[in-house]
């Protein structure tokens, strides 16, 4: 058993839940390397050295070029806001380091694009935090539509709704200023969701139309009482379509849909039958396959267990449910095999670019109005 | 009480739907226009006078214009093929006659607006039959909506899968041909997502792209074994739609989708909640409003009772469920109190040549693949 | 096609229920008898006419014997409180007319047995309204059940809960009177369960030993403000129940559970594997079998199609739902049959007597608490 | 931040799971005690070895006194059979060491009773591994139920479920016999249903009739082909119940039923709503209360969020899932933050006492068929 080191940049949701997989990795999964929490990076030094405390890092800094140029660390998790993706992650593999970055890979496509050629430059392993992909269950999903239990594959259709900013109450944020932060509900919520197409396809988005929905267009500007500021970018996104395997599909993102807390659904049409999920609940997948006895037929509810790995590297039995913690570890995992074996883990920075194409040919068709080629 | 004599033209799934909501009509509502089972009209004369006493019909023929001329007859059901929708609706209303049209209206734009004609010329009461928009639980869920306890609605999303085409195995058939029948789920299933879209926004579809695909290509000729014949018209028919209020949203529709036996499910998204509804679940709702206490937020599923009317005409009791049957006979009631009272019922034909138009324009978006106008 | 002249005594929930069944049966199954609406029964003049013009029948009467002497009525329908099933019953039987009872049978097994000697001393048939039975997927899953489906039958538990008395400021009634109307939720709701219980075992309960609970033991007067009344009879019972076939079991229901409309869930255990249901949900049925592959294992939820007949009497398609009408009408129809067989229907007199025993049995075993045989 | 010294004796799926929760207690809790994983404790040298290097523990050892003496554990999980729960235990607490035990506590009454004798001696904390009582929405649903949301409490009901022994074919082993195990699945799995059942009505089973079923009588003998050995203990157990507070209820398992894989199913009934809970759907809790608008009234369905602590020790966003692992992190907390505040946790030995006094109450009711005082 190796150790290896790591720093994590960023310690809000996504800083704290890297963390936990950090420490759960180890003793989940035991055979393989087991990360040491050597540094933690946040703006505040106040707010650093609490956390690194109540996280149990090593050592903490406000500087992410510390934990870029630590020796101790190997692997940088980065949790940061999307604008600042591409510098760390960039330094950090300029560096020689592992990189688990955060989804989106960049605010832009350019910026996603500097981040695969340094990833190329490097003898690195990198891997994009869409979690829901990771998921024993969906992986087992994925593994059935390969081995044709639907049949072939004759349709993908995905829902992301979450009620973050449904509130027409919330004030005015940098989320909603196409020049903070470029489009909205696209970048935010429908990556994750082509994430998931792309790996239920096997295949990626290559032609498509959008559309943009700004619901809320005025929000009340949380400095000066009173006043409201233009929300300029997309609150709901929706897209026709079509992938390289030759298959059509619907893609459809809110950002302001009420009562949606993780409000990911998605189906995969076959030829010979139907899967689908909801990421609310994260442990059951439904499956229809044909039946010879029409008064039997009916989608499965099937819950994940020990034979939909590495499930069982958690728990034995089967219905004990999986967390969101454990499917980042799960994901965390994944990228440990790849420094170890030297194979890539998916979807890694060469597969998360075939994401930020799609949702940049989505942003310029939703303001041009016409089909484009990805 | 007063008597009102009825013909029905066809005799399949849905000539015997008319025929016993014309019998259970008169004993469930009770107080308004009592259904006389007249005459019943089939192309096959053993057939239609099998049918004929099986189902308690007066008279039986093989001519549809005996229906439209018998004097005893008042209201007359269309329930052929949609080829045939316009000749005898048109004949019907030219006689005097009321009309109940199975949908879609027609198999183009045209024909429906001939349609439309003869009912403005007549003085006769016409209703559609998109039966879904007449459960009395979807009815209160509009009256609910327009109490704004979703507050301002802001989207309205829609899909409706079936299966019946879904085995690739099944014969080429009339269905199947762009020049027997028109688009293919896009009139099929398609119209009645919009007869919902309609009706919950109070409004109606103005501006869209389309998009079809035919996933099964060929299909094996029924008449020559081993041969095939090409599927020419869509077997998935996919959305993205602006409706005349200012609001988004997105349609889909297939035929080929696995384990959907009636898969219309729809969402209405408001400023202040959500509804959400499964035609499987005929008798429940799904409802989001705020809560005062984060701890108790959450969607509600809100079973079918009398306080759903006209529930109330069936059953006192709450969770007892209505089936199709029973609203079909409140899509009749609603046609019996319109003939009474001289008030045009929903959908009428003035209201189904709305959805006509839309998916007209949607055939000729997916055909040309532009954003359209309706 | 024979025409059969039906009376109905009653005319409220279930009066009304079997009177559109009456109607509907012709047209949905028509190739039996005809129902004919001849004579209905209400105790206030006024109101049966009423209800008789609303209904369609020829004719109304406030003596039931004018019913079971006219010699048009061939079938009664008994839907008048408990008390008096057996009065009605017996002069129908004796009058040599079929009848159709509303459940349980009367108000003490004392009654139900004369009931049952006069429907033995009688040529006519008999049918017991236990409607949940008569479902087309649930006779389907017991088809299953016989077949060897789940296996070796090895355990069945039920509940049924409703809300009718669950609010603590409803007003005493003669239903919270145990001299009034016997026993309260046992009587009323656990004969439903037993019912289904019977049915899905192909057996019944002969050992038991039962529990009373009176949750709301004072309940307003509804006639002197501000006085209360005792509540003697039982709110909720709970019975642990042993088969003739061997098995073992529970039943446990209640009238004052908030939020259960129609709450009867039972499930049927079987040595390879299990199926549920919820009434509230009647046109889906869950079935576990044990499948090769433990990645695909679950419950399947089916939905009730053409192929449960007779739901094809009513609806060619699947998924489209049938309500509580449509199987109230399953039921007469099982009455039909049975009038022009000679066949008796289950659940007859000989079949209801024994849920009689086990109800009286329960009362027994709760007021005495002790184990009883049947 | 102070670090306690742990040792886990097992290596199993309890075992593994408990070193998970204190890697991952540490980093999400992190203002309280940080375990150090010290010793870990196998029977087999070279198992306990490897596991020690997969799981991250500093020493491993096959003598549970090892860890029982090491100076530098101050807190002991005890994850080994049920039959070996007390000597270890008691060792534990004598050497003044905080215990973590799995439940139930012992194999009997008896057992139980010497371990609570130890910790009444001692000045440590225990903790039992209820776990379902931990999750954070079940004890947010206690809150609810304490602060009158369903008004006053009128009845509780359980159901637990479980397949892992209804394979007819399994063979026979120790589980099965009473000898070595004591009851089946009532010491196994109805122990659960109590700690709900306690938790939820703040109050204990005081009176109760029970009944068990062995229906796989006869299982293979694992050592010699062809032979079959008795089964002896029970594989469902069904209870009647009455409550110190006044409620009754009804509770019931089985470890023969297929399809549940963790079948914990309860409902809470109130004067004015009640709550439900499948342990399959871990994240979601169902709540009814009364609604002033009929057309509104419906359970809500509520997902797991922040505002349900200490979700949000893992996540910041509602929706998102916890898993068993973080339930089980949960569970640790409650016993570190006992351990530092002097303040018992609940379920202790105190608590787990109750539970097996009901036990063995219902074994002894089982087996006489008389109602018991507990």
């Amino acid at each position: 058993m190796k150790e290896i080191g790591v720093g994590v940049i960023g310690t809000a949701f996504m800083g704290k839940a890297h963390s936990i997989a950090y420490v759960a990795a180890g003793t989940a999964f035991g055979d393989g390397l087991r990360p040491r929490l050597e540094m933690l990076c946040d703006i505040s030094a106040e707010r650093g050295e609490a956390k690194r405390i109540e996280m149990g890092f090593a050592r903490s800094t406000t500087n992410y070029m510390d934990v870029v140029n630590d020796p101790k660390v190997e692997l940088i998790s980065v949790c940061v806001p999307n604008s600042v993706h591409k510098v760390i992650s960039v330094a950090a593999l300029k560096a020689g380091k592992h990189v688990w970055c955060e989804k989106p890979m960049a605010t832009d496509l350019a910026e996603a694009e500097e981040m695969l050629t340094a990833a190329r430059l490097s003898n690195c392993q990198t891997i994009l935090g869409y979690n829901y992909v990771q998921n024993p269950l969906v992986q087992s999903a994925r593994q059935l539509v390969e081995e044709g239990a639907i049949g072939k594959v004759i349709g993908f259709h995905g829902i992301y709704d979450i009620d973050n900013e449904a509130d027409p109450d919330r004030p005015h944020s940098w989320r909603m200023s196409r020049e903070a932060s470029g489009s909205g509900a696209n970048a935010d919520v429908m990556c994750h969701l082509l994430s998931i197409a792309h790996l239920m396809t096997a295949s990626e988005v290559t032609r498509l139309v959008g559309d943009y929905d700004t619901v809320h267009k005025q929000r009340s500007d949380p400095k000066i009482p009173g006043q409201t500021l233009a929300v300029d970018n997309d609150d709901v996104c929706t897209v026709l379509v079509h992938f390289a395997c030759g298959i059509k599909g619907t893609l459809r993102v809110s950002r302001v849909a009420w009562g949606r807390k993780c409000g990911l659904r998605w189906e995969i049409h076959g030829s010979e039958g139907m899967i689908y999920f909801d990421q609310e609940r994260l442990n059951e997948i439904k499956l229809y396959t044909r039946s010879d006895d029409p008064r039997q037929q009916g989608f499965k509810t099937i819950l994940s267990g020990p034979y939909h790995p590495p499930y069982d590297a958690f728990l034995p039995n089967a219905g004990h449910s999986l967390g969101f913690i454990d499917v980042k570890t799960c994901e965390l995992n994944k990228l440990l095999v790849a420094i170890e074996s030297g194979e890539p883990a998916w979807p890694s920075f060469e597969d998360g670019i075939k994401i930020e194409r799609v949702l940049d040919a989505i942003d310029r068709s939703a303001m041009s109005g016409q089909w484009l080629d990805v």
